[in-house]
């Protein structure tokens, strides 16, 4: 297996809330929802990131339904994204927008143990995500 | 906030098995467990991916705790990682390789509605993967 993410996928409840977040709020670039053509749960919205890398929104019952997986309560604790900033000042600048964008902040920015400055929120559905600065690292690498 | 993923984190509850499954099972190229040096809390597994993208595998506990986020059963339908390949021949050899590693295939190989084929797995903490080829998409999109 080469060392490739191609998709990740977020479950989501509702995909317009979840577009406003993300397209509005934070203001990522994305066609909208797409696939309607393939039936309603092909219906998806797509975010290029990183080279190779497409963050799509899905209604987790079409998640549900496809994968085979059984659903339950929400988990916020099975995984985080990260998007790593080259100062402290962006992270600080970012927490500003995502509190606009209606985002639920689980910890303020502080410097954890292994240095830097990072803080946490979650989307719309409680995923997490991580707004970081660690020092020496590149946010392009 | 730019489109960028800096890292995926995947909870865990056992960081050698989790370790065994990525590295020696998939075949993924890592340090192994790194972070002692900060305390028990950073040891963590980075597996570089795509430019700009780091799978980590992080204990749990230490997630919940650094990002103020409560636990809870495992849920499976939060989230999927894709992994795009250029071939149908190309998902059957990975579905081979990832059954041996001793993944729970949630669904073999099939043709979605939208073309392509594609089938899921599971990792040790119940993390959903796709193994997909799409006709048209090329993995390093």
């Amino acid at each position: 297996m080469k060392p490739r993410i191609s998709f990740i996928t977020l479950a989501v409840a509702d995909l317009d809330r979840s577009l406003r977040f993300y397209r509005d709020g934070l203001g990522l670039p994305t066609e909208g929802i797409i696939g309607t053509e393939f039936g309603p749960e092909a219906q998806v919205v797509f975010i290029k990131m990183n080279a190779g890398l497409t963050l799509a929104l899905w209604p987790r019952t079409s998640l549900i339904k496809q994968m085979h997986v059984p659903g339950g309560p929400p988990n916020p604790s099975e995984f985080a994204l990260a998007h790593n900033v080259g100062s402290r000042e962006e992270v600080d600048a970012l927490f500003a927008q995502v509190r606009q964008a209606g985002a639920t902040i689980t910890r303020e920015p502080h410097e954890p143990p292994w240095g830097g400055y990072a803080g946490y929120f979650q989307d719309p559905d409680g995923h997490v995500w991580e707004i970081a600065f660690m020092p020496g690292f590149k946010p392009e690498d």
